[in-house]
């Protein structure tokens, strides 16, 4: 499985060669894992992208270190020198380490109702579920206890792990994976008031995950009301993400953990939510935003750059403190306020942001 | 599925007499499916509550758009004029694409314990489980891999989505819909500290939920400690709430996606919580309050009304700067004070907000 | 089940001596079991810990109380008087509703791989899922539809509830609970960015929980990136927290509902995060930090105590006005400034503010 990584060895002087990078020791070493620096042993390959971990590398008993020509100097074993040390390190893990590849049947517990289509190469493990005119695609994994809904289509390449839920109609590209517990394709919350009490507005929008997508554990995604709810190529989404119905999140836009979207807005291509950020409903977010931890974003972006709304906790007294304080900022500009009067300045400022 | 409509034809007509609707235009117009303004084509059926469309309103293809009487002048195709025009809509929405109606049996991968009592008209789907003296109402739909514990009790019509866990002795009243990965009846969060140690206090209490409750996807109840977690009639909640044990929820009462209640609290009907508000525990709030988004209630709230306390985010480096002057009111309360002083005015004002 | 607690009697005499408290009453009375005072009745025994309920205490009918000796003149029935009421009532909850006992076998529908090693003893429910080379220790109960991976390793006495998925290679100790959605071992968030596209970096670590670890509904805990994601003994998470790849949370730690935990933190011993907390990434916290709802975390605590950093809610009007001056207080610092200048006054208490 994807969390049970085999290892398979290959030379350094390979690896710079598959990887374009510069390799300063011996290209005869075998690599056969990645590892930390601290932890890391003979066999071993590591990387180093800033000055914080200067230490363990010059003492690491790695066998090769991936990193910037800067930090070569302070690297005692053999080096991968690359421009983009990081990536250059996932793809040698990827290497390394790669992916479960899809056992061909299904297990005799696993339910495919008439009328599904699934690809001869597709693996469907135990007490999984594929509904009637689903179609699953060449070397798809769908994982122990899930349910693929009713006419749900994945591409080639798609992972679902265990007990995950795609609901009826779901489209997901290629190469995407789901984590388990994700839920694609519930209804999206709608419901008109009627004398106070809710009607139920049936959801009869879909949902549509691009290429490459990843979906964390417990996360789920709404369907549309009327159209799809739409998730573009390469968006990356961790755990426990709430995306509303009728969202559309731009291509390569990375979600951290419990971020939540309501329903109806738009985020651009390339942007970044760090864990926990919210964004209202009905708003429309630009390009390459960022925005930082708890942040909540209450109206559209038009202007990319770094977006924050979250204060850092203090000792209780202190944060009790600056709370009453904060309470009272209102009373204490009326003070400065009397003080300019008494002195007899003007203060159509103050006016002014009354107004 | 319920997300999978199926569409069926009616006319324009017909929808005007059976939802009290003032009908203007051809009564033998066929309408086939509701969709939005813009995406709307011959046989759609659409409607708006306010100006923000009335562009798409004047130029929509639809067959039918149910409005507002004002509205009227700005509608180029037939109309139904109503006071509520959503509700209508909904209820419109609701007849073109039903619900779905249980297929009544068990599939044969479901498994049934002895004792469970289950009406022949109930639905189970594959691979789902219904416990021991568990009792399953008329046209329960009970979705794959769900897993209805031993003494459950779900009143007729209820649905369960695929992936849900309903846990021993839980309570589902009529027509409640449970979506997938919803787990209802979890052990409440007790535990006693003893010498720096927890006890498990056991969850003794269950959870009852009434009739037409809506739960969301991966949304947690928590069963009571002594007595019931209680969730009256109509209350709908969104995806990921968190319910303490003990807790409350008054009739007809909406919970956005990702609100959390603690323990112990006491909701009123009709209250309206946005995402990400939050609850603390063992507070009491009265009816018809409405808690905007990612506020959170510290203490009891009697008066009805809005409530608020969430920041808008801002650019990140005049975030910075507002955390800043936050973090120095106290100094400048002291500045302002020291001036008054040197003024010779009486300051008992700061001297009583001190104490 | 837990969730559905069998009732069995015992006197009251038994109970003050097997947990050492000091009885007031007659020794023979029966108790059956555990209630809350106002509920309580002729056979139920209930604790107080303050005066909060003191008139439940005076007038409650049930059988015996447990309290603090503070108390025990305002108790009219029988009494259990021990230095901790809370533990006290917490061991005898146990004792009177006691947690399931695992029935050996396994279900005709539960799938086991070859390779994996159950124990005689241990309860396969349901539709259960044990992948290959898992190893499941003594009395352990897997709920159903539950996903036990390859190579996981569940120690003695360890419950699944229903629909939890464990990934390959987790291990978990001893007397662990984890409860309905929670997923353990899912894929940490890695993700290397190259030309503005993500590349997944493999999650090759792994997560280790402790013994008396519990974990809550729809809670994920993820593997961890190289090495391990650490839970230590005794630890209680509640539900829908996410604990991010890499973290270490210190034994006996409580973490209340919706708390995150981004990447690589470290959390000490006996802390408290109440519900809603956040903790940033790569930040060390040492023991007994308590930390308040909705708190966030973004820097490294080494001073035991309590940490604050929510709002309350205010009524909208009234928190929109304090979001307004809050916005002002650089303009109101100005004007103080001012003032202190035509006052001839220095203002390097400003000044050093500003650099």
């Amino acid at each position: 499985m994807l969390d049970r990584p085999s290892s398979q060895a290959v030379t350094l002087g390979e690896l710079a060669v598959q990887f374009g990078c510069e390799l300063h020791g011996d290209p005869q070493i075998r690599i056969d894992r990645v590892a930390a620096l601290r932890a890391a042993g003979p066999g071993a390959i590591c990387f180093v992208v800033n000055t914080r971990w200067l230490e363990e590398l010059r003492t690491t008993t790695a066998s090769a270190v991936i990193l910037d020509r800067g930090l070569l100097a302070d690297c005692k074993v053999a080096a991968l020198v690359a421009r983009n040390p990081h990536a250059v390190f996932a793809h040698i893990a990827q290497r390394l380490h790669p992916a479960p590849v899809a056992r061909p049947g299904r297990h005799p517990t696993a339910v495919i109702e008439p009328g599904a289509s699934i690809d001869a190469s597709a693996e469907i493990q135990a007490l999984a579920y594929v509904g009637a005119g689903a179609s699953i695609g060449a070397r798809v994994i769908i994982g122990q206890g899930s349910v693929v809904g009713a006419g749900a289509v994945l591409a080639d390449d798609v992972r679902i792990f265990p007990n995950v839920t795609i609901c009826d109609g779901v489209r997901i590209g290629p190469r995407s994976i789901l984590h388990p517990g994700a839920v694609i394709g519930g209804d999206g919350f709608g419901h008109a008031n009627e004398h106070g009490a809710w009607v139920r507005v049936p959801q009869i929008g879909s949902v549509v995950l691009g290429a490459d997508v990843e979906v964390g554990c417990n996360t789920a995604i709404d369907r549309g009301a009327l159209g799809d709810t739409v998730v573009e190529d390469g968006v990356k989404i961790d755990n426990q993400v709430q995306i509303g119905h009728n969202c559309r999140i731009g291509a390569h836009t990375a979600i951290a953990g419990r971020v939540g979207m309501a329903g109806s807005s738009v985020i651009g291509k390339r942007c970044q939510f760090a864990g926990d950020a919210g964004v209202a409903g009905h708003v429309t977010i630009c390009d390459d935003v960022i925005v930082t931890a708890r942040a909540l974003i209450t109206a559209s972006v038009d202007k990319p750059g770094v977006y924050s709304g979250a204060f850092p906790a203090e000792p209780a007294r202190e944060w009790k403190r600056l709370v009453a304080e904060f309470r009272r900022i209102g009373k204490l500009r009326e003070r400065v306020r009397k003080l300019e009067r008494d002195g007899g300045m003007a203060d159509q400022d103050d006016e002014e942001n009354d107004t």
